[in-house]
């Protein structure tokens, strides 16, 4: 049985994050791959959708500027023949302030040939902002309970 | 092919919901159910963590009171045997205010013997505040891109 694309593609991206090396990752993103990783785009400009591979491994490039992982763990998973998707845990260093952050992330990806097609990443937006901030922001509460 | 889980838990939380018809519902979720919906909890109080079916049904009951959904979209699907993620958008109105709020959402479900047994789910948590609020937050750009 050969490795799921998720794996290969996830080593891949780990490395470039952490260690800026691009090659591996590069030789596992369809030419016309469709990201998005869905969040407040004005805080985080690496944020938001992205088509094609230079403009990926362009956004894979600001994240290893901007991010270092520390430690993730896989939550939930699911693998299809081309297909997984998975919620996972990640420690961060936000690499410009210096800040810890921890952060619940889902996607959705699709391969083709091994290939990242398509993938598609929803993170706890209001969780990573008032983290990277460094403080609480004051909210109403919202509510009726009867 | 028995239809999956998914499908008629799916119908049933609509159900529940839009009509507040909790019956059909209670049937389909486990005794001892694990349910978490990751978001600001102090602005919404039916978000977090709840355990047992009881604590379940009350928070169903809850959101049912607080919003109510127009449709929904989903985006992505993957199902297994017991298990079933997708990601989804949403079309909701916040009964309180009578706002409108577009959502996005991630779950990560498992299935025994046709009931629900956990379910995780993510939503674009930053967005959602900012539509509940009425009015962007003010976020400071926290990038250096080289």
């Amino acid at each position: 049985m050969t490795e799921h694309s998720l794996w290969r593609f996830s080593r891949a991206l780990h490395r470039a994050i952490n260690e800026r090396q691009l090659d591996e990752i590069d030789s596992l993103i369809d030419e016309d791959v469709d990201w998005a990783i869905y969040g407040p785009i004005d805080m985080f400009p690496f944020l938001g959708a992205r088509h094609g591979k230079a403009a990926v491994i362009e956004v894979i490039r600001q994240i290893a500027q901007n991010i270092r992982v520390h430690r993730f763990d896989r939550e939930s998973i699911m693998l299809g023949v081309d297909s997984a998707s998975s919620m996972l845990r990640f420690s961060l260093t936000a690499l410009g302030s210096n800040k810890p952050i921890s952060l619940r992330v889902a996607h959705f990806a699709q391969f083709k040939a091994g290939r990242l097609r398509s993938i598609r990443v929803l993170v706890d937006s209001f969780d990573l902002v008032e983290q990277a901030l460094g403080r609480p922001i004051q909210l109403p509460r919202m509510s009726s309970l009867a």
